[in-house]
C-alpha cells in the first residue's frame, strides 16, 4: 500500500505534557491535527487554552463535545473534593479519586477513528509515568496493547498499515519535559494544567505539584502564573 | 478484591444482534443496563427503537450523543451512496463503505468507562463474524485486543479484577441467533436493521439483505415487516 503522507494526530488537553508533545510532534515533521476534549471536565477553561494553543502553533484542531451520563471521578463530580498536597513520591502507587474512568481509551479511540477518516499514521498523546498521578491508562503496557487492538480492529491495520501511537514523554521527568519544550519553544504561559479550573491554579492538587516541581528543578519561574 | 454484583453494559444499537444479546445477558442472570449510541448515523431511528427495546425489556439505558467532526463513512455521510445487492459470500472479504471508523473501539471504551464507574464486571455486545458485513472491529481478534488493553488501562484491570467481554453470537449463523433469540422472547418486532433508515427497510443493504437471509432459513416472516 502506498504510504500515507505523514500526517499525526495530538491529543491536546492544553496541559504542560500534551503542548509539548504537540511542539515535539511538529518538529518531527508531521502535519499535526490536535483533538481536544470538551467531556464535563471541572477544568474545561483548558479547552479554551488548548484552542489557543493550536492556533499559535498554526495546527488545524477539532473539539469533540462528550457528554458522559456517569461521573465516578471527582474531575467531573464538582460535589467530590480534589485531593490536595499528596507528595510526589505517593502519587504512582495509589490511583487518586481525579482519575476519570477509561477516558485515555476514548480519547485514543477518537484519535484512531479520525486518523482512518484523514489517513493520518500516528497519534501522538503526552502519557507519562516518572512524574505522575498514578493512572493506569498513561502506562505503557496500557498504550502497547491499544496499539494492538487498533491493529486488529482498523481497516488500515487489516490492510497492514497500522496506525502508530507514539508517547515521547513516556518516561521523561517534569524538568526533562519542560527543558525539551523551552527548546522547542512551547509557548508554556498558554498552558493550564490546575484540575480545579478557578481563575488562578490553586497550587495543591496533583497537577500544579508536579507542574511546580518541573519549573523549581529548572531555576525558572512558571510563565502562566 | 470482593466479587461485585454480577452487573453487566449492553452495547444496544437497536437491530437484531445486539437485541438478542441483550436478551442473552438477562438469561445469564445480569443486572443489564443498555448503553445506546446516536453518532451521527443515517439510520438513527434505531436509537428510538432501541430505547423502546431497553424499557420492553425492563433494563436501565443510557443514550450517549457523540459528534463526529468527521465521516469517512457511507453510514454517516448522506452525499455517499449506501451499498446494495453485495452477495452474502462476497460481504467478509472487502470492507464496505458503511464501515465506520474505531466505531466498535469508541463503544467499548465508553462501556469501559461506564463498567468501571457503576462496578460492571461484563461487556456485552452482538459482533459476529458468520453473517456480517467485514468490518475489521467485529472480529474475534480485535475483541480479545480490547479486553488485554481494558486490563492494562483501568483501575479495575490495575486492581486484578479485569472486565471481560462477551460476544456470544461471535460465530452463530443469522439463522441460529433469530432461533435462539426466539426461544428467550426477543421482541423483534422492535428492531430495526436497515441502514438507510427510512420509512420501511430498503431490502438491498448489507444489514436487510443478512436479516432476510436469516428468517427466510427458519421460514419465518419477518414481524418487523
Amino acid at each position: 500500500m502506498k504510504k500515507q503522507c505523514k500526517k499525526a494526530i495530538v491529543l491536546l488537553s492544553g496541559g504542560l505534557d500534551s503542548t509539548t508533545t504537540l511542539y515535539i510532534a511538529k518538529h518531527q515533521g508531521y502535519h499535526v491535527t490536535a483533538l481536544i476534549f470538551r467531556y464535563g471536565q471541572r477544568h474545561d477553561k483548558e479547552v479554551l487554552r488548548a484552542q489557543r494553543i493550536a492556533r499559535s502553533a498554526h495546527c488545524d484542531h477539532h473539539v469533540v463535545n462528550i457528554s458522559l451520563p456517569w461521573k465516578g471521578s471527582s474531575l467531573l463530580d464538582p460535589r467530590q473534593a480534589i485531593p490536595e498536597h499528596r507528595t510526589l513520591k505517593s502519587m504512582p502507587s495509589k490511583i487518586p479519586s481525579t482519575y476519570v474512568p477509561s477516558r485515555n481509551m476514548i480519547f485514543l479511540s477518537f484519535a484512531s477513528s479520525f486518523a482512518e477518516a484523514i489517513g493520518a499514521d500516528t497519534i501522538f498523546l503526552g502519557a507519562n509515568v516518572r512524574d505522575y498521578s498514578g493512572y493506569p491508562d498513561c502506562r505503557p503496557q496500557f498504550l502497547k496493547a491499544f496499539a494492538r487492538a487498533m491493529r486488529a480492529g482498523t481497516k488500515a491495520g487489516a490492510r497492514g498499515c497500522a496506525i502508530q501511537i507514539k508517547a515521547p514523554l513516556i518516561r521523561k521527568t517534569k524538568e526533562e519535559i519542560i527543558r525539551l519544550g523551552y527548546r522547542l519553544k512551547v509557548p508554556y504561559h498558554l498552558t493550564w494544567s490546575c484540575y480545579k479550573g478557578q481563575a488562578k491554579p490553586c497550587g495543591t492538587c496533583d497537577s500544579c505539584l508536579l507542574r511546580q516541581k518541573g519549573f523549581a528543578a529548572l531555576k525558572r519561574k512558571d510563565p502562566a502564573l
